[in-house]
């Protein structure tokens, strides 16, 4: 995998983005004449709003604004041609020239994104840009030294990627296809291991959380998707909520399986956990499992556009509290319900808006959320399960579908 | 996949990044006395440097710094127990008491990072930071107006990133052992092609991209890495290096396969590049790769602690030139050799050192670099070949290990 003229500055990028069906996906840029137009400075493997806005993969940090209502991308000959032709930007501009004028306008510095940057404004006369929240901190200074004014947005900088299109809604339910796909071949497995004594035995072998995510990722793959990080957690390693789980998995013991792939044609997410347990349940483990599903009924009923995040969290928390479970924190950890109820998805696993005690704006309709109570006690065990949503102006519309039978 | 309350920053974080073997890597953390220690406010997975400094994967940003010696991690509750536990952090601390403490020092904002990071300084009296080149603007500027004093760094902000310890070398050989069993995978799949007319027959249906980039990521995922975006492009499309590739696979054409995956155990990635044509190359074909492989070897035979970047890729310049080929770049895009080199390796798949004009500065012993020349011509094809070595002080040691065998 090489890189290209664009590796001026120290690039953490991990890997290149190249969905092939993203330009259906295209949303026009709004803005307000009261606000200065966006100057991104991003890969779109980090940046969920680089890839929003070209709507093309690149894989290491380039420039890219918008000018008197056209969008400008400014990318290394490695990109050149690709995003030429691939991209949703109006203007793709070679970096190497400006690279070289740079050299000449600044001989004593080594020249890098701000320079160009620089260089573009003055010649395109655009003397103002709002900048994301997570703009390089390294090249904003720069900017601000060579004198252009840039404001950074104190929300989204794309407010409208919040709310989905119907096309942004297909590939979101592709994504939870996928997930679900993944979330049934994990049942497909524990179904057929053995219990022998304290252990699963599958095809012959112990069943571990490895070979668990295993079948998960490969079914996952098989769809389409790329799903890294999976969680397939028992036990005890269940109630840390981003453990992924490792060594054997034991029978009578709820597993949390937790399914977040990407689809690799569009880029965007599905989000699936569900809770599994092989062999017999406990009336406490039955219990437990019986709140999170309520929990998470509540707060599917309260979900409707104009209701604030966290009046959908107190539902879930009002669930929990009536059925005697608590929450408690100590300097080892948490117990109870310690995280938010959900988040939204699309280009980025987490993104906004939020349903948690911080957020108090509307949901607004369109927008789509995860839908997520747990609960977790070391000893007894942990349960999760999630399910999408997008929010509607009565209620909301199921984006994921898998069946909740858990006692395998 | 949940979030906590460690959101309450619009979050573009991916996916979470849970390393279980990552601790054994555990680099010390070197500063000098000149240098302010270094502040972090960034998630594991988009930023290779907050894996690197804690060893413990955290999905969303959080906030991450050295101060009197120590290495502090401020992570919500849906995170502390975990991080506490697993990480290289020497102090784990509750964000939430430090979000109650802001929201009662700042009634009229609503306090978010930088309130948190400012309220730590002070109680620790510590009163200035290094933040790295991509530390969020909107962090930076509202501590800046706190009147906390941040250096941004010129700079990797940890210079040994770049220096790879020996337990880093296994854990890149593992990173580039999955990129060869994907390769392996793919070569297989194009031998048990059948050539048809235009079209090559797998298992009884036309090979295409899709299905190799399967074949390999399947591979990957069954030794535990996952890979992401991997490249699998023939004839004209490979012409672009950063195409992943789509649509029916030909035979007698080059067929670019190049796979980057991420060792999921500890974060590290491989990076390997080979070509393959499936049927009869033709004599310009043959020309084309062995002038490709022969670059390698000249630019392999210049790295040693010492070399500049620049003068490795002169390497790679000077055989393409030497063999007629040229490089020339268009309104419509670039043919001949209009890449770099090659990039450091490491929890990023393009992190410093670089192989390219850009990098003049002298390779340092212990560094982890890519060697990737490539050609592209449409009509003809394009060939790229890539190895990942470690730069030694008399050259180098190969960490990649797969055959060069290309016509099928």
């Amino acid at each position: 995998m090489e890189t290209g003229f664009a590796f001026f500055m120290r690039s953490v990028a991990n890997h290149p983005t190249l969905p092939t069906q993203l330009l259906s996906l295209t949303v026009s840029l709004s803005s307000s004449a009261s606000t200065p137009p966006p100057l991104l400075y991003a890969d779109t493997e980090r940046s969920a709003d680089a890839l929003y806005f070209g709507r093309v993969g690149v894989p290491d940090p380039f420039i890219a604004f918008a000018a008197h209502g056209k969008k400008y991308a400014v990318v290394g000959a490695l990109e050149f041609g690709r995003v030429k032709r691939r991209s949703a930007f109006d203007r793709v501009l070679a970096l190497e020239p400006y690279m070289a004028k740079a050299r000449e306008v600044w001989p004593q510095r080594k020249p890098g994104a701000a320079e160009v940057i620089f260089l573009l404004a003055t010649e395109l006369k655009q003397k103002s840009f709002t900048v994301p929240e997570d703009f390089p901190a390294g090249v904003y200074e720069k900017l601000f030294e060579l004198g252009l004014d840039l404001t950074v947005a104190t929300g989204p900088i794309f407010p409208n990627r919040e709310i989905k299109t119907p096309a942004e809604i297909t590939a979101l339910r592709e994504g939870n296809r996928c997930s679900a796909l993944g979330i049934a071949a994990a049942e497909h497995v524990l179904r057929a291991s053995k219990i022998k004594g304290r252990s699963l035995i599958f095809e012959g072998k112990p069943l571990t959380s490895e070979r668990l995510k295993f079948a998960i990722e490969s079914a996952c793959l098989a769809a389409g998707a790329v799903s890294a990080n999976t969680i397939a957690a028992g036990g005890d390693q269940a109630c840390d909520p981003h453990e992924r789980g490792s060594g054997p998995l034991r029978p009578n013991e709820l597993i949390i399986v937790d399914v977040f792939p990407r689809v690799s044609a569009t880029g965007y997410h599905g989000d699936m956990t569900r809770t599994f347990l092989r062999g017999t349940a406990s009336d406490a483990q039955r219990a437990l499992v019986a709140a999170v599903r309520a929990a998470q009924l509540a707060a599917l009923k309260t979900i409707r556009a104009g209701v604030g995040g966290r009046t959908v969290h107190e539902a879930v928390v009002a669930t929990f509290t009536a059925r005697g479970y608590e929450t408690k924190h100590s300097p080892k950890g948490s117990t109870g319900f310690f995280h938010g109820t959900g988040h939204g998805l699309g280009l980025a696993v987490h993104e906004a808006p939020g349903l948690s005690p911080r957020y108090d704006t509307p949901l607004r309709r369109g927008t789509v959320v995860t839908v997520e109570p747990g609960l977790y006690y070391p000893g007894l065990g942990a349960c999760r399960i999630e399910d999408v949503v997008q929010v509607t102006a009565t209620g909301h519309t199921l984006l994921s579908k898998s069946p909740y039978t858990w006692e395998l």
